[in-house]
């Protein structure tokens, strides 16, 4: 009887869904603007990030964030370095929490460490924070659990609101950290004079339009679904992006490597010609990330590099885009936005994807394989 | 008449080699020490890179390094980022040059660019320093080919003087640009004050044994090609590796890839947790690098956690190590010698892994497919 009444919770618990990793993934509309709730406003505007203020000048005037992380938080973090770099101008280094650890790292004054991490638990991640803080470095968490070791290690930090995550593949924890560190980087900017005033109410008003946009992406879920069931049978894939679709695209593979097993690699566009070109033939599909404004040309040779070798090429581009349509095999649009926002919304239908892969692979999707939720071992 | 010449001058030049690449594999004691020749000697001792007394005190008092490079040679650059932080104790950032140049870099006073490149002519790596020089940072170059694009851009540089590596998976420019790069830091670390003489006395003996002991990793060519033999048939492998290894697993991935398109990914051995180990199973040979005196025990550990999942492992291990021996389904030697200079052995038994795997899959191993040896487009 007690089991019976489990599976019933379970089923409650998923409203529907099928999965924990779908009822999530469709939550994001609401975890993202869960996440910038009382935090910004474009009418002042501000971007306001509680529980700092003791650190405001701090983490300002930083010289260096190392950001340390494992696994999905880390490529949330590549964006991050990304995001800090190209709106507020301070050098990021972006580090495995598990090298960072066994590495003596340099920590010299005005250094601020960024720890990002779902259950907060996460032993690497904790073991580099406990180093970092005896080197006097000030520790900044982005958390999602309440009250975790690492937001009671941290000095200051903010929650990123996305409600439990119960799937082992991270979704919506990832897009929760992606908008905090966006709302960082916009305000750090700010205050640093590095974002106009006209700029930055913009990039505010574009965040508050991301979870709408999201929204739109989950309305293409059909016609993903059957992109995935024509690549649902290959061993292995390729994805490719630039700029700050790079580390969507190492997300996105890790995405497909977890829950369906099929090996998947993501790689700076650019570096194909340096290595995994070799690879593409008819069997390899290569899903690239297109919707960058700067470096178009660029990825659009990369496209036609891909098919010249026969390779098939899902296309992820803006709505709208023409040139790109007519190469790949397959397209999904999503909505325009600003550049260091797309990040929030192409990682979308690469999470949809690779869970309707896996669900046609008879995958456990919420509990694949080997994997665990938080990996609180070393 | 012109052809058959032609050939034969072809055979002269791979000196009795089956491939340019098995010929160039096996010149790497030659290569390194020419690499070394007239820099360094243990009996002053002295490490003395010509041709940069003009910038040696901006290069010694540089608050960071960001080094370019694209493929192996951005590998190169990776352990040069561990070599520069642990002896030196200089922050480095390392960068794909594609990225690097579309993303309006930070680059501040004290930043010193190191640009890595076999051929001097990488076209995303050339564009990088035009915009690095354009903001003003002193360029470094490391390259092989004299006379080259790079070589006349750079304010200063070495070259490696590894000779024409004509097989497109580059070998001895990689040995050459990881031995430049390991003289660099040793220099810059002692004049720093970062590393008493008695270790930097070391380090210099060590570092001109290591020519022999190149000699000796390579006498194990016979039981490399028994193992390649055992996984030629295998569709996937994954190359893991800690600290100074890491980048020498992706390397090793990088060369499987590149002549025998096999998908093959390096990973720092402890992110497998985080995704990566849900694709282990009886078909997925791992190949880990074991030669680390710190952080032994996790190694163990992780090779371990493979073995539970069936996985084939393949280690890289320490002349006399017993344990790893016992749990791993083979096992390479490489001579015992300081961690730092690790690299430079433990990355031959994967270059001859992946020639002699390449050949029983009867690949063309020295003109890969889709690969040219300089990637000059963009």
């Amino acid at each position: 009887f007690v089991q019976e009444l489990d599976m019933k919770i379970e089923e409650l618990e998923k409203s529907g869904y099928e999965h924990f990793m779908l009822k999530e993934i469709h939550q994001q509309p609401e975890t993202v603007a869960d996440c910038m709730r009382g935090r910004l406003s474009h009418e002042s505007p501000y971007i306001r990030l509680g529980g700092v203020e003791e650190y405001d000048k701090t983490i300002t005037n930083a010289r260096r964030f190392i950001i340390a992380a494992c696994g999905t938080s880390w490529h949330a973090g590549l964006i991050g370095e990304y995001l800090f770099e190209d709106l507020a101008r301070i050098p990021v280094e972006v580090e495995y929490a598990s090298e960072l650890r066994y590495r003596n790292p340099i920590i010299q004054e005005g250094d601020v460490v960024i720890a990002l991490s779902q259950s907060g638990e996460t032993a690497d991640t904790l073991a580099a924070l406990e180093m970092a803080k005896a080197k006097g470095a000030m520790i900044y968490g982005v958390v999602n659990v309440v009250g975790s070791s690492i937001s009671r290690l941290t000095d200051a930090g903010s929650y990123i609101h996305a409600g439990p995550e119960i799937g082992v593949a991270s979704t919506k924890a990832f897009t929760g950290q992606v908008v905090l560190l966006t709302m960082m980087a916009i305000s750090l900017g700010y205050k640093r004079g590095r974002i106009p005033n006209s700029y930055f109410h913009k990039l505010i008003t574009e965040l508050q339009n991301i979870p709408g946009k999201i929204e739109k992406v989950l309305q293409h879920e059909e016609q993903i679904k059957y992109i995935a069931n024509e690549i649902k049978d290959r061993h292995n894939a390729l994805y490719l992006g630039r700029g700050f679709n790079f580390p969507v695209a190492l997300e996105g593979a890790l995405k497909l490597k977890e829950i369906s097993y099929i090996h998947a690699e993501g790689y700076p566009a650019a570096e194909m010609k340096h290595g995994p070109i070799a690879l593409i033939d008819e069997e390899m599909p290569v899903i690239v990330i297109a919707t960058n404004k700067s470096a178009y040309e660029k990825i659009v040779s990369n496209i036609q590099e891909v098919k010249a070798r026969k390779g098939m090429v899902i296309a992820v581009v803006t709505e709208g885009d023409e040139a790109i349509s007519k190469m790949a095999d397959y397209t999904i649009e999503i909505p325009d936005t600003e550049e260091p926002l797309t990040p929030l919304l192409s990682v979308i239908p690469l999470q949809l994807l690779s869970y309707h892969i896996a669900v046609m692979r008879g995958c456990n999707v919420d509990q694949p394989r080997n994997l665990a939720k938080s990996v609180t071992v070393e």
